[in-house]
């Protein structure tokens, strides 16, 4: 008989609304109260980037937005609103391809997306209090207070993630994807490692933030009331504090820019 | 107080290593009994590639393999082995890109991937011995048989995804990815459903077995010994029998190609 492995995902359920000027960190400590869930050393906490964003008032009104001639012109073959895509570009630092209403851009912290991360569903629709929701400034920062502050606060060695749902090259549909890390290596270097038949295995840099990720979102989509974090348990990864920047591939080694 | 929602991951361990022409579900049914898992309704069953390619034969050994000319050549540029490089070209519709030693080809099951799924890591060296392994003739068929046997064996009803660890544009590392897929949607679409504040979700498409995949990658790295089977449970998808082809982007609506 074995013992088999095991990785557990758990949503803290109930969790409250995230308002500007929000306290991220007590407002998770309360919901972990409420949920009767206690840390653990090695946890991995996974935030939904829209509360992040949230809690640190990245909401714009569309009204305070004067689009560009280059916004008002990309709107229009787009058929977006130039305020939003006046937003998109002040967050990116080029358009990478558009096609159709598809605007793909890199994004001032380097990763390529759809409309700079700011979805439709993300604005709120009210005539003149339209607003769209930005990425964070700093999602590695905001990943790192938040974990250094829970770590001191419940005495256990944890890492944060921060999520986003986003669009990929050849394939349909969303996969969560890390946009901040503190406390954890994103990639998994396994060049050296000896496979099965002890070979050494030539290429395998695994991609383990985004696959965490990706997994967290599983459960962040369920259910109407939204679950924006989660604690992932029993995940073998390697501490480090260099953040998500190596994940991303130099734009002169990337084939499909 | 509330109760937390859950997901599990079960690693099967001291899964045999599969050799051509094993039947696969008695295999994965003895190292449930090993493991003292009982399967439930709604499990997902996530099999790594590699052991429903050797339990099909999929290994070819190099010595046969006869390269064409373009093989030749693209393996003078690329600096691979030129056997290997035909049998990548005899698994692909086309070559997407290649630059250095990176060969991205469209499999001729629609995959952008690199090397046709045919990992150096997939290799056995050993002389006249050297041997590649291939994806699976039919991965969505590999799994539609496991899943009716494994159904009726085990009277619970069930999905199961085939996942490799595949490259992408834009980041670094390899993430789990379905490469076939039975008993679920792999998409899951959200457009029509409402947020959090009743306003329609314009965009969402969420690429589900593609995160499921991920996420039963990060438990299949894990330990030397190796764990190709992994028991997702608590997920909430929708029954399908459509397989993965859904997730290809048509190529003509693909950016990035």
């Amino acid at each position: 008989m074995t013992e088999p492995a095991e990785l557990r995902l758990i949503a803290l359920r109930n969790f409250p609304l995230v308002k500007p000027q929000d306290d991220l960190q007590s407002v998770i400590t309360q919901s972990l109260a409420d949920n009767q869930v206690t840390l653990e050393n090695g946890d991995v906490l996974v935030l939904a980037q829209k509360i992040v964003s949230k809690a640190e008032g990245r909401q714009v009104k569309l009204a305070d937005v004067t689009p560009s001639p280059q916004a008002v012109e990309l709107a229009k073959s787009t058929e977006k609103d130039p305020r939003l895509v006046e937003l998109v570009l002040q967050e990116s630092n080029e358009v990478v391809k558009t096609r159709g209403p598809v605007l793909i851009v890199e994004h001032r912290l380097g990763f390529v997306m759809a409309n700079a991360g700011i979805d439709q569903s993300n604005i709120t629709h009210g005539g003149d209090n339209d607003s769209a929701l930005l990425l964070p400034v700093d999602p590695d920062g905001s990943a790192a207070r938040l974990r250094d502050g829970l770590q001191k606060e419940h005495g256990r060695k944890l890492a944060v993630i921060i999520n986003d749902s986003v669009g990929r090259a050849w394939r349909m549909g969303t996969v969560g994807l890390a946009i901040g890390v503190a406390g954890i290596d994103p990639l998994w270097d396994r060049r050296g490692d000896q496979d099965l038949f002890g070979r050494t295995l030539e290429i395998t840099e695994v991609g383990l933030a985004d696959e965490i990720a990706a997994a967290a979102s599983l459960l962040m989509g369920q259910g109407d009331e939204g679950t924006p974090v989660i604690i992932v348990r029993g995940v073998d990864y390697r501490s480090a504090d260099r953040g998500i920047s190596p994940v991303l591939r130099d734009k002169e080694f990337d084939l499909f820019r």
